[in-house]
């Protein structure tokens, strides 16, 4: 079979079609859709945190979020297949289910967070909070971190600054950078990064004002997982968010990646910070796969917008989608699982940082919860190559991780939430394993046919 | 409970909360959600082309597009449950899934329409196509019909022209009227109209450019639903696309309504018109309910914009709703759904042809296959409180069924794939019933607090 290009993450790179399948995605879906690992991996059976190829090879799956109560989950598998021999009928019908979840959905908010506008994505959900904010603010102007991605569609693309789009930045929109505190950090250091940052936050504002786009939103996922997970003082969230409601624009924190428990002690990535989101848009682990997103809003912003706009979207709102949902939640009650991210997530992370202080190459251990970076280094510099072999290094060893970062050199850690103890010790030993080949000097070798895995 | 504002088409009404359901429904989705019916109607089961209230009253569905197959069809049901407990990860993973249906899907297109990129909705399935063509013409002017929807995210707000939105039209988009030859029109009569539509076409391409805004797309429904389904000469349709490649645009058929052989004798709306498009978007129908959508497009574009932006879109592309999808073409390929829906609505359409005749009210009935619009009128002007009170008699006569078109005096009759004679001869019946009703004036007394059902 040709090899054919891939692009990954903006890198194109060629692989081999090695198997019948790749030749046939090839011909149907194209070369570009992304890829990972130097060979693609076919898998063809999940369960809780496993997953098997074709082959049998079984992995434990340390990076997939979307399956967030686990692969298969048979809740989710029946709740779905209930809604889909009772009633599935668009929102212009009364159903039960939808409204149900959205109760259930709203509970978890801070009170004045009282409404629920169903989507089918992350993507979705972004372009209608932007849509609430444009219309709440009369203006356009949007304030996004210089690393982060929210979104497929175009005006999500004129505000990517994590992914290669072809779209330029769009004159209304400004990126900031997220202040990233070291560790080690004196009190009067993190509070000059963090005014220096603010800073930054101002001047952005005002040429957005000059260019004639007055605030309109800040945008922001509040684990920065794009980012890498940086340390982000909550002084600087409290700070920026000020500003933005002072220039009279809102605050949208984008949970996609950081809610529904994933960093453990909160239900929301946001509420980390102390400060409540003016919007929150929701997705990816919100259904367990099954397409599910949402804008939750206070009632007076809901009351702005839907007097003035007809808003529709056929398969929100119906009740397979808000089925698997409330599955999603049943399951996360009973098991607990936001505070055994918590706890899992606690000492798999002073587990791994045990490796900061040995290991050659990792710098910094971060997250919180069940969403953790590590950070990788050769001789201070940021060391993307060896990320990229350590993936494939950790996929030998039977473990699905990848990476992220400004610099593409952090390992993620983002697995189903229903990832347990001896869990967390396999990955920890692949990775010690992994880690001492990498110290032999191994990966430097393969480094250079690596791409991103 | 207290009466609550509703806002459905943009017309404001005030309903009773006549229902706890509705009541917590209003607690949570807010009240601009738009509902059918002066009393909205509570489901609790469907099968096939029927469903069930809380009551236990049933009501033949002549209305709804997405379950295409049949509400509750254990086919996809079967197929997604499957998939559920088997593996449903993201295109980043090789799954057999989604590729198998892609080549399923594209062997209904013409050759050069040979790759796909799947989405979750019609909505993110536009966006994507105009994305497409801005960076293939490297502009952005747009030709739209002057009452269509194409979708609720910003940039289709601002080319919405069928439904209520804040956003003004962009400066880059231009309405057009699509014509609508009457019935009885001549050969000279309907060469006048299409050559004064396309002088339309020429002035409007025309002022875009002088704007600066080059056209880069016409997107159009092929069947013109929203529009009232007019009868558009294949002339027009020829010589509208011609402007359009000449002007060095794309043509984007929008198949969301009018696609999976809804219309009968055709898989895909735009063959009646025996013009290909350049990109074809889908949505609604294609997964019975589960979420899913697609853009079909030749390889040339897909290279194009693939190598130049990296799109991803967690949900699509997955085990769940392409088993969704190519379950619906099963149960088509073995029902023959396409052929039968060229012939029931055939029948049906001659059928209500005969009231055109007859009934004082009836104007015309126009469409194809399972989409018929019986017109209505009253002394010659459009009649849209009769339509109305039509949908609320036929409710209270067992049938689901609303409106269409410029002046919301379309009856809209796209009833589930699956209906058969005797569905047609139930609804045909009710309709004569509840003209006869309005025949004696009954209609008038009740049509000042109508509303849109």
């Amino acid at each position: 079979m040709t090899a054919v290009g891939y692009a990954s993450n903006g890198q194109p790179r060629k692989v081999e079609a090695h198997s019948q399948l790749l030749g046939r995605r090839i011909a149907t879906l194209g070369p570009y859709s992304p890829l990972f690992y130097r060979e693609p991996l076919e898998l063809v059976s999940g369960s809780g945190v496993w997953v098997s190829d074709r082959q049998g090879q079984r992995y434990l799956d340390a990076y997939n979020n979307v399956p967030h109560v686990g692969h298969s989950n048979p809740r989710v598998r029946e709740a779905v297949a209930k809604a889909l021999g009772t009633i599935n009928i668009n929102s212009r019908y009364l159903t039960e289910q939808p409204i149900a979840y959205a109760e259930r959905l709203l509970a978890t908010f801070a009170p004045q967070l009282d409404r629920v506008m169903f989507t089918n994505s992350g993507s979705e959900s972004n372009e209608l909070a932007l849509r609430i904010a444009r219309q709440h603010t009369a203006s356009d102007g949007v304030l996004i971190s210089d690393f982060s991605y929210h979104g497929n569609t175009t005006s999500l693309a004129q505000m990517t600054t994590g992914l290669q789009v072809a779209e330029p930045l769009g004159d209304h929109v400004r990126p900031i950078r997220i202040p990233d505190v070291p560790q080690d950090a004196s009190a009067q250091e993190t509070a000059s990064l963090v005014s220096s940052a603010l800073a930054e936050v101002d001047r952005a504002i005002d040429l957005l004002t000059a260019r004639g786009h007055r605030l309109s939103a800040v945008l922001l996922d509040p684990s920065f997982s794009t980012e890498g997970l940086p340390r982000v003082p909550v002084s600087y969230l409290r700070g920026l968010v000020e500003r933005v409601h002072k220039a009279g624009g809102l605050y949208i924190a984008d949970e996609v990646q950081s809610g529904f428990g994933r960093l453990g002690s909160w239900m929301w990535g946001h509420q980390r910070f102390g400060v409540d989101p003016d919007l929150v848009t929701l997705g990816k682990p919100m259904g367990n796969g099954i397409p599910i997103g949402a804008v939750v809003l206070p009632d007076g912003l809901l009351e702005e917008f839907g007097s003035r706009n007809q808003y529709f979207n056929t398969f929100a709102t119906t009740a397979v989608p808000s089925s698997a949902a409330q599955a999603v939640l049943d399951v996360m009650a009973d098991e607990q699982l936001a505070a055994r991210a918590e706890q899992i997530g606690r000492a798999l992370r002073e587990d791994l940082t045990g490796y900061a202080l040995t290991d050659p190459f990792v710098s910094d251990v971060r997250g919180q919860g069940l969403y953790l970076g590590i950070e990788l280094t050769v001789a201070g510099e940021p060391a993307p190559a060896l990320a990229g072999w350590l993936s494939e290094a950790l996929r030998e060893r039977g473990v699905l991780a990848s990476r992220i970062g400004r610099h593409d050199n952090v390992m993620k850690v983002r697995p189903p939430l229903v990832f347990g103890s001896q869990d967390a010790r396999t990955l920890a030993s692949a990775l010690e394993d992994a880690l001492a080949e990498a110290a032999q000097g191994e990966w430097a070798r393969h480094a250079a046919v690596g791409g991103r895995a």
